[in-house]
């Protein structure tokens, strides 16, 4: 059996999340669909944040209702609170993906709360959850680099990773919310972490704001991760704006994983099929070199 | 004394050499100026292949004039065969570069020569540089793939980069000339061709078609090559056309190094400011996302 990487598709949601161009309820449903016939495994499918938060998602139920659940594949959706929690239950969700970052200065600015602030607010959550059997992620965003207060220290990432872990995640997701980490920083990072919370169950989500995104994916990959999240068409920003901040392209990471013998599940053109008609519906190209290179071969 | 790699900036030959925006002479003058204001030790600074092959470098005689010989700076050019030499002798050049690819297909579409043929093509030029005190650089084209012939077998690379380095060229530059390889390919080339030819003597050559050559540069780092090509801005190649082929960009090169803790002696700021001047006089973008990120800043 060959080695594999169980990729987390978040184009729907932290990819459009972050796209000025509003996209219909039709073609993010359509979006989903397409995802799930490429062999993808988990595909976030939306977000019950507030619509006043994020607007592009307001219509996260009509996109529940609307996709088709296709077996063996996991539609996590993100949710803030217990309140969010009801409404993606109520929408159909069987899986949900909680957040919180870091660093404190974060926290504070996007959240209005400190860390431990965060983590009581989705407490009841998880406890639901467990309840309910409904599998929860958990996001820790900023682990290498904080807009606000610079370097975000190890042991914090360590810690909140672990609290995470430890209040019922099956799997945290650490995220380099600004793209600033370099392939050491990541790997070393993702090793203090794997420390404390087990390899099995850590994911690395990075963006690719100064380049390094697809290289720290790799060090981490050859550090023992199996779990990566990324965006097709590496949406989350567009690549010609300044200071485009997009998701690395799941595009380009199942070329990589491909080129190193590593399996996906995934067909690579149906994927980069799929991002090019993506970027077409944002207005603009896409955002993968791969799915630019297979659409010049 | 921390780790040191040196980059090896290709911009103003192989970057330039592939752009539709026709450069003026002055320009590129001030380009080299500019590169070698930023810390910069190796800087190719033109080619003096047959100007009916690369119209965009007919000035190179011009260029090698204008540009202010930096101490410490080494400006190496490309020639193709002896009559070339003797060109880039007569406008003082004091490095030259000499080219063969590994795959067969490529040397015979390319250059209308077996690999042996184009060796012995240049193989006038390390005996006439030997006397002369000139100091000749190897590139290695196609290591990764090949576009006429698919698959180029590791022992054919491994043959024709020793045979550059027995000839007397001091580096063998290993250039994946279509971008298609991947981080552990990457690697493992470079590591077979370092059993018989001294790491120390050899560098990488990432261009970014397939969104790999950052991943790729640092997994051969971590292998131990201490010497990588980059072009600023990512030029090389328009970063928006369709199948574009740029060099992996300088910028993005030099921030991971810092990143890893890795020195350059290179001043990213300066050279960043130096890839939008020449993205601006190309009528687009910069291709590097470290200068996005710095302008954005």
């Amino acid at each position: 059996m060959s080695d594999f990487v169980r990729i987390v598709e978040v184009g729907p949601r932290d990819g459009l999340q972050n796209e000025p161009a509003m996209v219909a309820t039709a073609d993010k449903i359509e979006l989903v669909d397409r995802l799930s016939a490429t062999g993808l495994r988990s595909i976030e499918a939306t977000s019950f944040v507030s619509p006043k938060w994020v607007p592009q998602l307001a219509d996260a139920a009509e996109v529940m209702a609307g996709i088709q659940r296709r077996p063996g594949v996991a539609y996590p959706v993100l949710v803030p609170n217990e309140q969010g929690y009801e409404r993606a239950r109520a929408a159909g969700a069987d899986e949900v993906a909680v957040f919180t970052a870091a660093s404190e200065a974060f926290n504070r600015r996007n959240t209005n709360a400190s860390i431990d602030e965060s983590i009581e607010r989705f407490a009841p959550v998880l406890a639901r959850a467990r309840q309910d059997g409904v599998r929860v992620r958990g996001y820790v965003s900023t682990v290498l680099g904080c807009p606000y207060q610079g370097a975000v220290p190890l042991a914090d990432v360590v810690r909140v990773a672990r609290r995470l872990h430890d209040l019922g995640c099956y799997e945290v997701s650490l995220g380099d919310t600004i793209g600033v980490g370099t392939p050491r920083q990541a790997r070393d990072m993702l090793l203090a972490v794997a420390a404390e919370v087990p390899m099995a169950a850590l994911a690395v989500h990075f963006h690719d704001t100064w380049g390094q995104a697809v290289a720290n994916v790799a060090a981490c990959v050859e550090a023992g991760v199996r779990v990566a999240d990324s965006a097709v068409a590496g949406t989350g920003g567009c690549p010609y704006a300044k200071g485009a901040s997009g998701n690395v392209a799941s595009e380009d990471l199942v070329y990589m994983l491909h080129g190193m013998g590593i399996d996906t599940g995934i067909e690579l053109e149906a994927l980069a099929d799929t991002g090019r008609w993506l970027a077409a519906k944002l207005g603009r190209a896409t955002g993968s070199k791969v799915g630019r290179a297979l659409a010049a071969a």
